[in-house]
């Protein structure tokens, strides 16, 4: 695959390992455009034994993301840490005004090295959109940095698929956010690792954070659906990030999930397992459509399919069932690959 | 497929030809689930030459759809017209609040058996909702509805998606909505075949009539994107749907665009067929996925897959693209399906 390309695609796989910025940016321009080159490129930056930690920032628009963001951003890098940020905006036209203005504050930290800033640009790729972010956390992380920050717009379902495939998930809120029994019906409570009320100086702070308490208090047990949780007591953050107020603080909370996450070898190991059965189901059905759109066969098999349904022979359904069927039988065996020699490394 | 159940999918079928409520909202509570039964129901139900008309309507929250929606009925209901509601909501769990209001609005026309409307829930099946609303629109056109209106809460891609599968877009924009520049970026201005300026007797209705008169006078040619739209000329509708000002004639303007669709019977022709094509892999798409999901095989292909990617054998990205073009020449040949017999209908 990609024989000519082979040398370019080597040459930047070794400069991304060795942290050059300009190649990093060209990878994730090739895993966004989905290109042969970023999956060969994917291929040669994987470690399965995955560093960096991942924090999801998510929350309504307003609240405050990008802020919150930058001045992490900035503890961090007191601390000595790089750091990757991915901005995700999958969501509602309606938001645009806003993106420019959160992107001018994260200037701040133009011209650090050890700050990677990156949009993750969308419209059109909806289904594969957490996807080729994830992938693009990869490349960042192969580049050495050693938190990847992945802030959403919206509050979406497609921004909740994208921030959870984090290691922890912040859910940031505003006292005008709305009640809090509102959120917990949109699954916001469950997604949450830890929550921050931002800009909590202003009216109905105190309130939210009585409501959420209690809330936190009703679901506690998120083991359940997610055994990883266990063991770990959600808290609530309170921050006025334009004012770097609690935001200390706020790190160290995902500092301390982070190291829960990790303090126990068998669940860690229990918990990347089945990361990764999420990931290769996502990525199989992700390359599944993009190379079946690919290939001609398709065309063919639309054009003959419609000219008997709209002559009255048959319905779509009845059709496409068929050829599923015969898709997947004829495919059958296909999970033999995976015994096979696969790619080389 | 089905044998055991193939009595009371038949029953079901008959019962929502002849237009009956209970049956329709089993129907379509089965194509919410994706059963097999729904499946089979809406090969029964299929008919190549579609006659009700499809309304999609959109635009941000609080922009007074439901209202719209409402209001559109009672004329249509005036003029002896049977109508269809299907209230789509995949968005933001923050617009929550406004579900409920919305909804009490359309109590108007409860009891009326002319008007059926039907909420799809919608939350964590993000990918098919497009083609889920479109089957359910299938069934109430069997059940004997001359209009079916699409109405979404959002405005994110995903909203796009699902009004678009409408045969009539109608844009409705709000003079807080923002600027029109905006929208258009947004590709509200492409998606649009009607506008309307609701809440117009707001401060800044004016401003946005005039903003968007010139945009789309900018953007007149959408016949390059669209053929069916050759000739079309959009145009802005002002309501005020509390009021029921302006409803009469934005109801006039979409049916003028209904006409114009059917007006030229080869072009009519043209886009039905292009339609299909792309509700052919969409469909194909849709049940590959599911019923892949369903297989156990995958399964065994995860677990194998992880074996070797933890053990650092292989990475993901090697591995699926291997699977899936095995997956791909397996099914080599799926398309001669569309030759051979097929269900019987």
């Amino acid at each position: 695959m990609a024989a000519d390309g082979a040398v370019p695609i080597e040459g930047i796989a070794a400069k991304v390992l060795q942290g050059d910025r300009r190649a990093l940016s060209r990878a994730i321009s090739w895993i966004e455009d989905r290109s042969i080159e970023g999956r060969v490129l994917l291929d040669r930056l994987f470690v399965a034994d995955a560093r960096a930690h991942r924090v999801g920032i998510t929350g309504p628009p307003g609240s405050g993301k990008s802020t919150l963001t930058s001045q992490l951003t900035q503890v961090l890098r007191e601390r000595g840490a790089r750091v990757g940020i991915l901005a995700v905006d999958p969501s509602s036209p309606f938001t645009g005004g806003a993106i420019l203005g959160d992107r001018i504050r994260m200037l701040a930290h133009h011209g650090d090295p050890g700050v990677y800033i990156r949009s993750m640009a969308s419209r059109g790729s909806l289904g594969g959109l957490a996807s080729t972010t994830y992938e693009a956390s990869e490349a960042i992380e192969a580049a050495g940095f050693d938190w990847i920050l992945i802030e959403t717009v919206g509050v979406g379902q497609s921004e909740m698929e994208v921030v959870q495939v984090a290691d922890t998930t912040v859910v940031v809120l505003v006292p005008e956010s709305g009640d809090a029994v509102q959120m917990m019906k949109a699954g916001l409570m469950e997604a949450g690792d830890l929550f921050v009320i931002n800009k909590y100086d202003r009216e109905g702070g105190d309130r939210l954070f009585r409501e959420l308490t209690l809330m936190l208090d009703l679901s506690r047990d998120r083991a359940g659906a997610d055994p990883t949780s266990a063991g770990w007591t959600r808290t609530i953050c309170r921050t006025v990030a334009t004012r770097g107020d609690g935001t200390t603080e706020l790190l160290d909370q995902i500092d301390a999930h982070r190291r829960h996450l990790r303090s126990d070898a068998g669940r860690w190991k229990d918990r990347q397992a089945r990361r990764m059965d999420q990931r290769l189901k996502s990525l199989l059905r992700d390359r599944l459509l993009h190379d079946l759109e690919r290939s001609g066969e398709i065309d063919r098999w639309v054009s003959e399919s419609r000219r008997r349904i709209l002559g009255g022979e048959a319905s779509p359904y009845g059709i496409v069932d068929e050829s599923v069927a015969r898709l997947l039988q004829g495919g059958a065996g296909f999970h033999e690959s995976a015994r096979r020699e696969g790619v080389k490394r």
